[in-house]
């Protein structure tokens, strides 16, 4: 059991999304009154202090109340590198942020602002945690029943057998937390189920989560039609496949939507259909892009970090929050030290490669 | 030039595909009809020899004529192995197919079977060709406007920078023949567009392919965002990734037909526009499938070999006989050969990894 605590204290950075820090505020507005926080929880708005106490005004905020505000007048851009962001803008919101989480005065950080800087700086600063090599970035994606987690989608490109191992575990994590599923079940994602197939490092893999399976109920191989189905709640790849997968799969949404459009204007035997169609595409595409779920946690830093979509707007923010608020309030960060540490001990028993 | 031949030769594996072999015969009568394959072009149909006459008879074909039979008892099942065939089904329709091309009887197989066996066999008995270290299936996929060639999509999951700049080189070939596509654009696919992402192997392969740039119209990496845009008409990258993002798109598709069914039946408002939408889907399926251009080859081996879809239909079938004539046509294998030794020598200069 974690100790009883006062609340969760989430700084939400508000200057790096597409829309600006008003929608970010404007998420923190919403998570406060649709409960997606709990009463003792408290949102620090990180950023230009002056436009977030105007802005913070508006939503009728009251000083010392369960929303404060944290000065940061720098900004990430897109063209970022971590490096460059940690050596010359110490003072940007998504860095101070950061800082905060790792001086302890925030048990969280949601950033809409850029992925590769977030992943990078966030590993600098936080650090992985005990029993972790790499972060992931981890996805909520639909299927036919409800929704999986994938990972890592991009934090990690060159994942060797035990980040991949790491991953599963983390990921399984994550699945109880976010998608309240007791057990979840592992798939490891690969080019055929037969043992033998998909390389070295894809078997030595399956190997080690064999090894470790009866903590994680690692159901085996799956392929990448096996995805959408009722096969795993958890599927497991490196950072370079699962950024390709959900780029891939966005551009697939996104032609459909831009073939169907013309089409129904233009052809008179689907004009016919055209209104009944247009609701049915948005909310396939709802349920298809994976945003849905609003934000995507980078696992295995010492700290809780919640990366939301550049584009979100205050939903897509506020379920971040939500997301960040139950990893923190199932004590996601604790559970996965102690799975790691578990399947760290299997994996030093295993025969080399 | 090549000097001008008598005619094609194509071996067809009639026992391979989920229809049987009536539906393999019935392709052969689609080609020759439709004029797919020149008036001086021959099929072998290959597979249980009384089944096949008895089939051959019913399409009017005459013995001499432009379809031959070849005998060939055995079949490959879904569970066979590369060499539990080689070993013990010498006499499979597949294997005899390749024999058949291998001795030089014909000029290229087209197989609906196993892609297991298909690519495992077709490499063992053929062989690579001079320049190529490993095979590579290429899948022709839809984008906006148009289509691209995807590879590798299964054949090598391991694939070192050399494979993958021979992927390109056979890729950019291949699609001048199948597309139509006087000079197509090369594009290596991976998680971002800067130099330095995605790992030491994509660095090494771009530094490799900007090398031999001049020579096959390499446009940099891509992202999965990209490639159903106008970016470039080769995606290349390495059989694990390939296969999956075949698979994980082909199961959106089927899982978005399975969520837009249900949705027209039950849903008042969707109802209205259920008969407008119902045609739209097909048309969308068909062009979304990889399939639709029926034929995948297996790039790099002695001889043209083609893999359609186990499920394909005569449509599929014949479109891959097609697909293959034209590659014969177009002396695909001869120009390979002469692209791959002018990239290796180009890759001989340079530094080592």
């Amino acid at each position: 059991m974690e100790p009883a605590k006062a609340g969760h204290r989430i700084a939400l950075d508000c200057m790096g999304g597409d829309m600006g820090p008003s929608e970010a505020v404007a998420a923190a507005a919403l998570a406060l009154k649709e409960g997606l926080v709990g009463p003792d929880d408290r949102i620090t708005l990180v950023g230009n202090e002056e436009v977030l106490r105007l802005l913070a005004r508006e939503h009728k905020f009251r000083p010392g109340g369960r929303v404060d505000i944290h000065h940061a007048p720098g900004i990430v851009l897109p063209d970022d590198t971590p490096m460059g962001v940690l050596k010359g803008k110490k003072d940007a919101s998504m860095v101070v942020a950061l800082e905060l989480l790792r001086e302890g005065k925030v048990d969280a950080v949601v950033s809409t602002g850029n992925t590769k800087v977030l992943v990078g700086a966030g590993t600098i600063r936080l650090r992985t945690m005990e029993g972790a090599e790499r972060p992931a970035l981890a996805a909520i994606m639909p299927r036919r029943q409800g929704h999986f987690v994938l990972l890592d989608v991009g934090a990690n490109p060159e994942a060797t057998p035990e980040h991949l191992v790491h991953n599963a575990i983390m990921g399984r994590v994550y699945a109880q937390s976010a998608l309240g599923i007791a057990e979840p079940r592992v798939g490891l994602l690969t080019v055929g189920t037969e043992e033998g197939k998909g390389g070295a490092r894809i078997n030595r893999t399956h190997a080690a989560l064999k090894a470790v399976g009866d903590r994680i109920r690692y159901v085996g191989p799956v392929e990448g039609f096996d995805v959408f189905g009722d096969v795993c709640d958890v599927v497991v790849t490196d950072g370079f496949t699962g950024n390709i997968i959900i780029k891939t799969l966005e551009g697939l949404v996104f032609m459909v939507r831009d073939m169907v459009g013309p089409k129904v204007r233009y052809n008179p035997v689907y004009l016919a259909g055209g209104i009944a169609m247009f609701p049915l595409l948005r909310e396939l595409k709802g349920h298809l892009k994976p945003e849905r779920y609003g934000g995507a946690p980078l696992l295995g830093l010492n700290g809780i970090v919640m990366k939301a979509h550049g584009s979100s707007n205050r939903h897509g923010i506020a379920s971040a929050i939500r997301l960040g608020r139950e990893a923190l309030e199932a004590g996601a960060g604790r559970r996965m030290r102690e799975e790691l540490a578990a399947a760290n001990a299997v994996m030093a028993t295993l025969p080399p490669a």
